[in-house]
């Protein structure tokens, strides 16, 4: 069937399950048949207006020396990006805020016992072009930031990735980090939960370093020859407690301008206790050599040519001393508008950083370069055919994403009372290569990025990229993503976690979000390293940005749908279904945890664990734990219910108005797609998750322990991974709450519907 | 429950379940309660006898000088042995065969392209003392017996660990390895099928890498600092096609005496066709940094420091040049006798091999060393008590393991019929360490293993050898181990497939038989190198020979009570159910392979593998695979309740004689044993199995495809992994009728044991 044909059929709007059930089914959700080809038509003339050469340009020009925030590079890319906005006719604006960020001044790492070497601690820049130079002159050199100031001495412990599981290893071997400094690989988490949990567990100070069996060697060649971590490349980053709080640390819950009221550093509960450092494999090579002790079980092994053992004993001594300037730094953000034509007071965004840890080539100028590509063919699609969008756009270039999504987190801290108001949905970028199609975000929102992925060609294939993704899940995905891609043909919606821009907007504001990008055929190690550079990234991540482009397609065909749909996209149903999934998820983790305890605490009242040990080496048996009790998982399952009843009335209602022909009244589309995009703060709840009240979010949050990765449904979730019975039956009801405030108001969306839909 | 609480249960004979269902049931079955009772005191009696002081004396003086087979030190150790057992009274042969071993006259390894390098291919030896001057001047280098002789160069091609899927994999990236010369790793199988699947797949050479992620510097410290590979050490290894049949090459089915019939050495089916060198990591690493090509799956890596690539292209080349002297060597087998006092012509035998491919401290000697501490405890127990045992005993020190069973299998060929006729059962052992109790064997001799590792005491815990490999199997187990040890308290005994002497009792003339070791805590890189000394196995393996007297009393035990129970120990319950067990894994083997071939297919005609493929990498799609028949699996079910239901009626049998207190008539007695231990007879078939006529047993054998590892029901089982449809139907038939005959044999001991039990 044509998308023509589909003229004819008496449908007042296209509702999503067609959609869904059909990749033929190109009508775009929210938009009515003649609307949704026209659409469609004026999508296809976006496509057209893109050009690899503009993003070739853009990146070699903002990359060519380092534009870490607070840099004159990352001012003179700010106000570039600006003058670019204003050419193509955007009403742009620098918003600057000052926020703090730490620089190294004394960065020293040395092993005193057994035998004495000093790190160079610095990384071998390749090359003696003017990028070469420009490194050399002004990188920032590799460290952590928000690690605490301080100098300390103390026995050196390997902790694998130095995660809570890892220090029950340790606890087994009768190995206590309380008083020593622990040395952690990358990987497995969010890096900043390494030295929080090692801090927590009492330790002094906190190295990481990256191993090869990580993004070196072993993954294949080392750049210059290939994409893959140089030995000396080091992994910058932020090491601030975002999982409790992101943005400016002396100004929480708002925004950091000239004048805003400021913490005293140190009453400032996210930075980090301990010194912290990044190292190179080549450092730590030296380092992990000199440790004595156990051999480590397999999965902490890495992949340098040693023997991986604990240490901790005390003959093994380093002395690691940091010392940071703690001054304010100006964030420049650029915030570029084109005024909605009939709904100016609803608000769709597009965002992507602009700073970088040192050139950023990948992250973040392969998301920003398909940003301004994507404004500029906006604008030219205006200048041509006179289009403007129903809805206001903004795009939005944030800086000081690196340190700790600071642009991002205090535009909307500052400005969060009419974003509540007029946010409709918020689509984020950053750093993308060859690949697969990534999308996640707020479920409503499913249908949307699913229609939207089959209309997009994937460039290598000629595939959509949802049929292309698709086929990966089949037959390279895990079992559970081999059950989803078989039972519908359409893309699945990721959940969101942190580690970008969208943070503030989702899990602090309920704005519903997606981040998208292109992954998994072109790995890497340059991540946060002086090596991801414009050679870099040409070279081995996106030649001739195909993938660049594909991404400014679907972000471009995202926003216009958002931008101009009649009725917005949101389909409950979506959303419905994958709560209830997330809600099967978690009394599974019950029901196994109950298991396992039962089992664990069964084997060592036999005192099985300590016969099975190997008696030359040392052991200390697990401390029995206590049971697990059944949780009133009722009040969440009832409300999932009446969360499906809603979404289907929801459904149901855009249905019956099938056959109407007339359009309805702008006052009724007003509240009827206000109800819609303030759905998502229905969410929210007021109080927060426990311990970080700044994340209100029910169903998607970073873990507490994981950083980045997302946790579903967090509060019950992690109370129940970290074993606080009580607070699991609070956090249900928190939750079943946000889910029947989220029903109550889809119902007052499908009433307004029902209105509307009359003739 | 005391055991001399026991005297006064008026049990006949004890009962296996009972004794299966409590540990604290002693009394060994297959003995009236009074006769169990000074059995165990007997047993207690041997135990205090055992003296570590001799395994050490003993091991230090076989292990001064190499002692492959035909070497002069390999003659002295087997004069040494038998003189020996003279002194302790025993009957004592040594029994000469003629064997075909090649020796190694050139090995020549180099890369000629991209830049030439010739690899020394020499293992260093360390020290300056006796025993370093006798590896230097005695040692057979490394080498792979029965390789081809010849001359290749070809481009070369990495295929991980060498088996069927490796190379699915290599075709996958369009990479055939006609013409080519494969470099492959250790581990994942048996060394022989590494080049046996290289030549199926036309390679034309084979080399064999030792990667220290298997047993180097990833695992612990190396020689001499620590148990692991040397970066020069290799593991020398047989080649010979022993899954096709085990034993002398040229004399097939028949003992190689001197003047045996002897085929022209090129109609010897079993040598290798293609010319197979092993070498150290230090040269295979040169090897390997010259490959170019894709980089290879994560499971495909070592843990060298350098990416792993497919290589094949044709940019690296290498020679290998090997050639062989093919001469006859003389194998000394010692064989002691005990005769028995009752039955004479009821043989229990218990072996190990004498002969290393180095000095072999660990491999054989750390076997062998028990063995003879347990003759000589029998001795002493003879001369100090006055016991002799019931049936007779017999010590077999078997040479010329290492190159091909030769010692052992010769001799089951040259004395087959009195074997058949004879045979009890055969306790084997071989290299032996720290840690659990591993025991495998035919499973109608399960209860007497349980009970003999529950008198047996672990020298590190104090719990019975038994307890703590439950333990183990409950702690850190697999999900179907644990599941296992749930069900009951008694190990389970494993099945054995091959890799040392047990193979030509059980597997071709149908004899009961045990393998017996302790493993798991004292792991190394000595196998079959230079390094595996009495310095590193009583620095490393078992200090103070702990384990080594623990492998003396298990094993003295099952002797013990192998020779004088009065109704021999064997329970066909436990087979019973384990073969059932077996069925269920072969039934879900083929649903499993049904569905999974299904699901591929359904892929491949959508074209997803290609579309889910990075389009930059060669990929080559996999073809439809032809679908899955259902299985008259029927057959062997039925066969399995019929073998349930007499295993049943024998115990049933056993136990309605309970109240008899009057001895049976000797001839009774007869009668019913020769029925007990001729029944493993009846699982072989006279044809053996496809392609392989030499293994005969329907239960248990070597893979084809994994040539140490078991494959139990292994006509069904590799049927159907290999394909073969119709040889799969027509191999349940088969195996179906082994059970049938089986469970005829019980019966007949059944109703045997009815009329023995009558007063």
């Amino acid at each position: 069937m044509t998308p023509r044909a589909f003229l004819f059929l008496a449908i007042f709007w296209a509702a999503s399950s067609d959609a869904a059930e059909s990749p033929a089914d190109r009508t775009p959700f929210g938009f009515r048949p003649e609307d949704g080809t026209k659409q469609l038509q004026r999508e296809a003339a976006y496509e057209s207006l893109l050009d690899a050469k503009n993003l070739e340009l853009w990146m070699r020009q903002m990359t060519t020396r380092p534009h870490h925030a607070g840099s004159p590079k990352a001012k003179e890319n700010a106000e570039f990006i600006a003058g670019l906005f204003r050419s193509w006719g955007y009403e742009t604006e620098l918003e600057i805020y000052h926020v703090l960020i730490p620089r190294p001044k004394t960065r020293e790492l040395q092993l005193l016992r057994p035998y004495p070497v000093t790190l160079p601690l610095t990384e071998q820049i390749i090359g003696s072009d003017a990028v070469a130079e420009a490194l050399r002159a002004e990188a920032l050199p590799p460290y952590n930031a928000y690690s605490g100031d301080g100098e300390v001495v103390g026995p050196l412990v390997y902790a694998n990735r130095g995660l809570s599981d890892d220090y029950e290893v340790l606890e087994r071997f009768g190995i206590d980090v309380k008083g020593k400094i622990v040395i952690t690989r990358y990987g497995g988490s969010w890096r900043g939960i390494k030295p929080k949990v090692a801090h927590e567990k009492g330790a002094i100070g906190c190295i990481i370093f990256n191993d090869p069996g990580d993004d070196g060697y072993t993954q294949g060649s080392a750049y210059p020859d290939g994409a893959f971590k140089h030995d000396t490349a080091v992994q910058r980053g932020s090491v601030l407690d975002m999982p409790v709080r992101a943005g400016d640390p002396l100004t929480p819950f708002r925004g950091a301008t000239q004048d805003a009221q400021r913490l005293p550093r140190d009453q400032a509960d996210t930075i980090m206790k301990i010194p912290v450092l990044p190292i190179s494999s080549v450092d730590a090579e030296k380092l992990l050599r000199a440790l004595d002790g156990p051999v480590v079980p397999d999965h902490w092994k890495g992949a340098l040519p040693l023997t991986y053992r604990f240490g901790g004993s005390g003959k093994t001594v380093a002395r690691l001393k940091l010392e940071f300037n703690w001054g304010l730094v100006p964030a420049h953000n650029i915030i570029a508008r084109l005024k909605g034509s009939e709904y100016p007071d609803e608000w769709v965004l597009r965002g992507n950083h602009h700073d970088a840890w040192v050139i950023g080539a990948r992250d973040p100028m392969s998301g920003l370069v398909p940003l301004l590509e994507q404004a500029r063919a906006f604008g030219m699609l205006r200048e041509k055919t006179g289009w403007y969008p129903k809805r206001t756009l903004l795009f939005c270039v944030w800086d000081a994403e690196e340190p700790a999504l600071l642009g991002s987190t205090e535009w909307c801290e500052h400005h969060a009372a009419e974003l509540r108001e007029k946010a409709v949905a918020y689509v984020n970028t950053d750093g993308t290569s060859r690949g697969f199609l990534g999308v996640a975000g707020s479920h409503a929102l499913e249908t949307l990025a699913a229609q939207a992925a089959h209309e997009v060609v994937d460039p290598q294939t000629g595939a959509s990229v949802s049929d292309r993704l698709r086929a990966s899940w089949l037959v390279n995905g895990t079992e559970e993503r081999k059950k989803l891609a078989k039972e519908r043909r359409d893309l699945y919606l990721g959940a969101l976690g942190s580690g970008s821009d969208y943070t503030p907007f989702l899990q602090h504001l309920g704005i519903a979000s997606f981040d998208v990008r292109f992954t998994g055929e072109a790995q890497g190690g340059e991540y946060h390293t002086c090596f991801d550079t414009f050679d870099h990234f040409t070279r081995f991540l996106d030649p001739g940005f195909d993938y660049c482009l594909a991404l400014a397609k679907v972000c471009g065909r995202l926003t216009l749908r958002l931008a101009d749909a009649e009725v917005l996209p949101f389909d409950f149903r979506g959303a419905s279904q994958t709560y209830s999934r997330y809600l099967g998820e978690v009394t599974k983790l019950a029901d196994d945890l109950r298991k396992s305890t039962e089992q664990a605490n069964q084997l060592l009242e036999e005192g099985l664990p300590k016969l099975a040990a190997d008696p030359t080496l040392p052991f200390v048996p697990p401390k029995p734990k206590e049971p697990v009790p059944f949780f009133n998982f009722a009040l969440l399952q009832n409300a999932a219910e009446d969360l499906k009843a809603a979404a289907e009335s929801y459904h149901q209602a855009l249905r019956s108005v099938l056959d109407g022909k007339q359009a309805p009244a702008k006052a009724d589309l007003l509240a009827l797609n206000r109800a819609l995009f303030h759905s998502e703060r229905a969410l929210l709840s007021e109080k927060g998750l426990p311990r970080r009240p700044w994340f209100r979010h029910q169903i998607y949050a970073p873990g507490f322990y994981t950083g980045y990765g997302v946790k579903t449904l967090p509060g019950v979730r992690e109370a129940i991974e970290e074993r606080k019975w009580e607070e699991a039956d609070q956090e249900i009801r928190h939750a079943a709450d946000a889910l029947k405030r989220y029903a109550a108001e889809i119902r007052k969306a499908a009433s307004l519907l029902k209105k509307t839909g009359k003739p």
